[in-house]
C-alpha cells in the first residue's frame, strides 16, 4: 500500500466508512481503523449495527481518510470487506485502543455487545495530492 | 437543527460525504461545509467530479463529521441534494474559504474549473452520544 495511506491508517486518524443501505441510499460513520501487513484495512465494530447489516448484503465499501494534525493529507479508498471476523475477546479492538488512545484496553465496551471485525481488501487507492494554496 | 451538529458544521472541521456510484457500491471523499439558515447543509465542489456524477444519478447522500478538536464529538446525518447551485463566480467557496481557513478568497482554484454548490436537505441527523471511556 501506499507508504502515505499506511501512514495515516496508522495513526489515530479517524476514518470514515460509507456502506449502502438496503434501499439504496449511502451511510457513513467515523470508525477506527487498523493496517495489516497483507494490504488489508481492519475496521472494529460490533454485530448488528446498521454498517454490518449493510455489509452482509452488499460487502462494497469507501473510506475517506484525513490527517488529525494535516488535513490537507488525505485519501480515499474503495474496496470489500472480503472477511468479517469476530473479535469477542477485543483483541482487535485492544489493539486499535492503543493505536488510536495509548492504553492497553478498550474503554468502550458495553453488555452484551460483540465486537467484530470488517476485513476490507481495498480496490483503489486514492491518494489526494498535496494541494498548496495561491498566495 | 441540532446545535450540536451546527456547531459540527460551522467551524473548521472537515466533513465526509458519501455518495454512490453507478456500480452501487459507495464512494465517500473529504468536503468542506456550511450550514445555511434554511437547515441545509452546503458543500462546495466541481462540476464533472465523480460525486458530483453520482448525484445527479441519485441524490441520496450521507455525511460523517468529528470535531477536530475533539473526536468524541461526532454526527453523521443521511439527506438528499434538493438543489446543485452554480458557484462559478467562487461566491460560496470564498464564504468557506473564511469558516475553513480564515482568509477572503479561495486559494485552490484550478483554470477551467466551474464550482458548484449541493444544497442537501438532511432527512436523518444522528448525534453520536458522548461516551465517556471506563477506568
Amino acid at each position: 500500500m501506499d507508504p502515505k495511506v499506511t501512514k495515516l491508517l496508522s495513526g489515530r486518524n479517524l476514518v470514515h466508512l460509507a456502506t449502502v443501505m438496503g434501499d439504496g441510499s449511502p451511510q457513513v460513520t467515523p470508525v477506527w481503523a487498523g493496517c495489516e501487513d497483507d494490504g488489508c484495512i481492519t475496521v472494529n465494530t460490533a454485530e448488528g449495527r446498521v454498517k454490518h447489516k449493510n455489509v452482509l448484503r452488499n460487502n462494497r465499501v469507501a473510506i475517506s481518510v484525513a490527517s488529525a494534525e494535516d488535513p490537507l493529507e488525505m485519501a480515499t479508498i474503495r474496496g470489500v470487506v472480503e472477511e468479517i471476523v469476530e473479535d469477542h475477546n477485543y483483541v482487535h479492538a485492544d489493539r486499535l485502543t492503543r493505536q488510536y488512545m495509548d492504553r492497553d484496553s478498550y474503554p468502550f465496551k458495553r453488555p452484551g455487545e460483540r465486537r467484530i471485525v470488517f476485513r476490507i481488501r481495498p480496490v483503489s487507492v486514492y491518494v489526494m495530492p498535496r494541494i498548496v494554496p495561491s498566495e
